[in-house]
């Protein structure tokens, strides 16, 4: 047996020094912060009222005279509010610069754009992070479980802190896209236009086992500790890789990862009969998952999952999702694209139906690529020139100038 | 905060005393064992010589008198050779009795029908949860990497060993099709008949992606020890459970889990707003991941899902399939099912393509069906009845009778 390599036991690499900037960031964001006293709770879904409470947000652009051209970005489940700075934990770039920024769809010279991390978030508004001050603990599984309808709850009381009445548009993808949905569904005077992407009114069976999937994960952890891993100076790192590997896989498609890495190898051309990573997709999953785990926090991640598994539209409308938009104004444009396995096309299609059946003004496109559902986050030309002439056909209504450099 | 119920930490649950049984079984199985002394090695793709070494298997129906009526099934990637007896373990009946039975297109009163368990498995061929005998513990990564076509070559040696010169059929699904694929292609004068069921000739990124997935949850588990849990009376059963919660989302479509389960909460009406199993799919995939652990051994699911990453036909045949078929006289079938994402019906009609450029004796079926990857495992009526016809007309040309009784 001696001709045969010794076999390496390759594991997720413990996070660096980043988390503890990112533990930071819980409490004492580098965002603007609104908070909120114990004389204004934020009433959750689960019969709780949170108080005091805090939402981090980050503001581009100004917001006009008559308050009419703010956007609200919604972000994803592990996006948050620096859409478009450098990331004060990652040092990495914004996550939508490819739809937010000078001469981008939403331009902050032309609207006043705000993204606030959600409520159950790590990044500055109150969460499982967060410390609890009736406790001098982090909060962990004592924080209650919130909701999509909770995290736009919240986004209205920073609203209404920022003097703003109406939303001139709500943008979001995925999650951000339910949440988008839902203020609509809410608030619908107080939503001129909406722009909903790569999401659903509901989440699916599929989609709900992969989230269990990824929970599981995290909580098979030992070092997850029932959930005080933070009190008890551990980090299960190794589960949250795990379950961000597997989300990962479902925001590519099957044709951008044969694109991507194919069968081929990782630095060499012949399998090494072991369980290094020999393949180039390999090496990138546990890139994937080994990175996540400096700038997220476990327990989030769980509340996060949860809330959009809990998402049903229809039912908190009786039944009938049609319910939910009858009688609206609010001009939506409804985007999927064709390689998004978990957000299919269908069931935009299905939201776009019910808005039909409500008559909602409603414009709806599927976009051809291979990028899967990622395809939200990337340079897909034809997504964002129809999201920059959506917003500028709403403009024109909104009275925000023709939306060419005049504003 | 007190109208909130506390939240559970629902964890995976740890394995029964069955996980004893199945150890025994490793070494000790209760089918039959055909052992090849040191004398007889099994020459590995890796460069090693695995020996002594032994090959567990069960056979159903009798051999006839010319011996031309042996059909060898392979077994999947979690499957054994208990393919119609009460499994040792489970106490659960054989896994492939749709197919394999009395009036079952693989009748025992017809043929001889033979399964093993493959090379690298728990369940009493030689593997990772074996005893190695120049250590005197169990092989855990001392074991070498073994590949699809090392679990053919050693089907062949049991083979030889029973006397067989040409199986009528290999029969197999997912991995179970990867060798029907591969003994074709090494021993084509040995094949009379290749059925080959929702399988391909290589392993696709994203496929390796998920395996990588499921063998980073299990290297994850601090008790998986390097892969020494044995010795050290460890067990890493949640890993493991999290790797075949993950496996078993992939084995079903998105339309069969919203037809089974869609957001249909367990035994209750509203949201705990906890991390309870409140839907179905939840509870399904835990029970799934926590069954698993009881049957199957962690090291063996990583040595099996690390064969099949490393399928490829083409690559093992200058880059081109078709050179992996010319001049053969099998009568092949390939079956697939429209709605199975893990091995889509484009791969198979890949096959079909390169057997025709072969000018090979090819039919193919895509079944209509909304079950997944697992629909080889089911009553699915079109699928079994094409794999009876398949049989029949092979049986007419090979002799063995025509099928309606006379054998």
């Amino acid at each position: 047996m001696s001709n045969v390599r010794p076999i390496a036991s390759p594991s997720i690499t413990s996070p660096s020094s980043n988390s503890d900037d990112r533990a930071h960031e819980a409490d004492h964001p580098s965002s603007s912060v609104a908070k909120f006293g114990v004389d204004q709770p934020l009433k959750l879904d689960c019969g709780v009222d949170l108080a005091p409470f805090q939402i981090a947000y980050q503001t581009y652009g100004e917001l006009n005279a008559d308050r009419s051209n703010a956007i609200l970005v919604c972000h994803a489940l592990t996006g948050d509010q620096h859409v478009n700075n450098i990331h004060p934990v990652t040092g990495k770039p914004g996550w939508w610069e490819t739809m937010v920024g000078a001469g981008r769809p939403l331009d902050p010279e032309k609207y006043f754009i705000i993204c606030s991390n959600v409520i159950g978030g790590c990044m500055g508004s109150t969460g499982p992070a967060s410390f609890n001050p009736a406790t001098g603990k982090v909060w962990g599984l004592d924080f209650p479980i919130i909701t999509i309808p909770d995290m736009v709850r919240a986004q209205a009381m920073l609203i209404d802190r920022l003097g703003i009445t109406t939303l001139f548009c709500v943008v979001g993808g995925s999650m951000g896209g339910m949440q988008a949905l839902q203020w609509t569904a809410a608030y619908p005077e107080r939503v001129f236009s909406t722009l909903a992407i790569a999401c659903s009114t509901r989440h699916s069976a599929q989609n709900i086992a992969f989230h269990e999937l990824g929970r599981q994960a995290v909580m098979a952890d030992p070092d997850w500790r029932g959930g005080r891993y933070v009190d008890q100076d551990t980090h299960p790192y190794r589960g949250l890789a795990v379950a961000r590997m597997a989300a990962h896989i479902t925001y590519l498609s099957d044709a951008a990862l044969h694109r991507k890495f194919g069968r081929r190898m990782q630095d060499r051309e012949l399998p090494t009969f072991s369980f290094d990573a020999d393949f180039q997709v390999e090496s990138y999953l546990r890139y994937q998952g080994s990175s996540f785990v400096e700038r997220f926090d476990a327990n989030s991640y769980l509340y996060l999952t949860r809330a959009m598994d809990y998402f049903d539209i229809a039912a908190d409308h009786n039944g009938a999702l049609a319910n939910a938009f009858t009688g609206i104004k609010t001009r939506f444009c409804v985007i999927s694209f064709t390689s998004d396995w978990l957000f299919p096309t269908s069931e935009s299609r299905a939201l776009v139906h019910a808005l039909n059946a409500s008559s909602a003004r409603v414009s709806f496109a599927e976009i051809e690529t291979d990028r899967g559902h990622d395809a939200f986050l990337l340079d897909v030309p034809e997504f964002l020139e129809i999201s920059r002439a959506f917003l500028q056909a709403a403009g024109k209504a909104r009275g925000l100038g023709n939306g060419d450099g005049q504003s």
